[in-house]
C-alpha cells in the first residue's frame, strides 16, 4: 500500500504567545510534523518573535518569520501605530477594540497557506480561542468557516484550517499546556513589548487570570 | 441631510496591465475616487510596477506598492521562481498552470482591504475576467463570492468586492477601454519582464488576440 504523503504535515501560524505555543505542543503530541510561521506586521510587541524563534529552535521545528513590518503604519491599530496608546483593562472590554489589526488572521493565514501549498502542505493551524471572540471578529467560528471555504476555492485544494482551541477559554488552554509541560516562561503575551510584561494590558490580564484559575504560577517577569 | 462619507471611495488592486488599467479608467468614469495598490510579490515581470506607477502619476491617482518581494521564492510558481521557465502558449492551456501563484488574489485583496478599512474605505475592485477562469482558481466567481463573505466576517464591516469584468473576455474589456481612451501603450502584460514584450507567453497571446478581435493596433513593442 502506498503511504499517504504529507498527511500529518501542518503549518502553524505562530506568535510565540501562550495560545499558539500550547497549540504547537498539542500538535506535536498528536504526531503532526509542524512548520511554524511568524509575522512581523509592525507590532510593538515584536519581542514575541524572539520568543517564537527560541521555542522553535529548542524543539527543532522549522521556523520562518515573514517580514511585513512596512504594513504597520498603514494599519489602523494601537498595536502597530506609533501615536496610539495600547489600552489597559480586561481583554473583552470595549476599549480593546483599538488593538484590532484589520484582517490580521486573514492576511497571515493566506500567506502561510500559500507557502504551505507550495510545498504540498494543505493543513494549517491557528490558535484562536473563545476569549478572542468578543473583540476580534477574525477569531470567531463564523470567520474560520468562511476562511476555510475561501482557501479551498482560492487554491482548488482540499485545505483544512485546524482551530482546536476555538471554543476554549485561556484557562482551558493553559490546563492543557500545563499537562504538556509547555515552557510558558519562554512565551511572550504582553502588547507592550518592554523588558518585563506590563501586567495591565488586555492580554496580560487574561494571562494572569488563566494562571490564577489553574492555581499555577506564571514565571514570566512582570513590572 | 448628512452627506454619506467615502461612499464612492474604492481601493483598486492594480497591476499596470491591460485589465486593471481599463478598470481604473472605468471606475473613474463612474465617478469613483480611486486609490491604487500594487504588489511586488517577486514576479519576474516587475516591469509592470513601473507601468502602474506611470499610469497613476499621469492620472494623479494615489498609488502605493506593497513590497512582498521576499515571498517570491517561497511560492511555487514559474512567475516567481528563478529556476522555472515561463511557458509559451495559449492563456487557457494546461501548461499555464505553472504560472499560478497560490492565493495571490486572496493575499493581495486581504492586505489592500486592510489598508482601505484603516482609512474607512470598504469597497475594493479587482480586474479578474472570464479568460482567467480556466487556469486561475482565484479569479472565478465562486472565489470572489467566498472572498467577499470572508472579508465581511473578518472585519465586521460591509465590505464590497467589485469585479465588473468577471464575465467578460479580454476582447470585451479592450472594447470598453478603447472607448475610454485607455493608453494601452503604457500598460505591461508580458510575463517575461524583458525590454520588449515576448509575444509568446499566455498573457501576450491573449492580449494580441484581443487587439485583433477589435481591429485595433497594439502600440506596445514586441520582440
Amino acid at each position: 500500500m502506498k503511504k499517504k504523503k504529507n498527511t500529518k504535515k501542518i503549518i502553524l501560524v505562530f506568535s510565540g504567545g501562550m495560545d499558539s505555543t500550547t497549540l504547537l505542543y498539542y500538535l506535536l503530541k498528536k504526531k503532526f510534523s509542524v512548520e511554524a510561521i511568524s509575522f512581523n506586521y509592525g507590532q510593538k510587541h515584536q519581542k514575541e518573535l524572539r520568543s517564537a524563534r527560541n521555542i522553535c529552535e529548542a524543539l527543532k521545528i522549522p521556523f520562518n518569520i515573514i517580514n511585513m513590518q512596512f504594513l504597520g503604519n498603514s494599519l489602523n491599530s494601537s498595536l502597530t501605530q506609533a501615536g496610539k496608546k495600547i489600552p489597559n483593562g480586561h481583554y473583552a472590554s470595549k476599549n480593546m477594540k483599538s488593538t484590532v489589526v484589520p484582517n490580521r488572521n486573514l492576511i497571515m493565514t493566506s500567506i502561510a497557506n500559500a507557502i504551505g501549498l507550495s510545498r504540498g502542505i494543505k493543513k494549517i493551524a491557528l490558535a484562536v480561542h473563545a476569549g478572542d471572540h468578543a473583540v476580534y471578529p477574525d477569531c470567531r467560528p463564523i470567520f474560520i468557516d468562511s476562511l476555510e471555504e475561501t482557501l479551498i476555492v482560492s487554491s482548488g485544494e482540499n485545505v483544512r484550517v485546524l482551530t482546536p482551541f476555538i471554543e476554549m477559554s485561556k484557562s482551558d488552554i493553559l490546563k492543557i499546556g500545563l499537562k504538556l509541560d509547555v515552557p510558558y516562561k519562554k512565551t511572550w503575551s504582553c502588547y507592550n513589548g518592554r523588558k518585563k510584561a506590563c501586567g495591565k494590558c488586555g492580554t496580560c490580564i487574561e494571562r494572569l487570570e488563566a494562571f490564577k484559575d489553574n492555581n499555577a504560577i506564571d514565571l514570566l517577569k512582570y513590572e
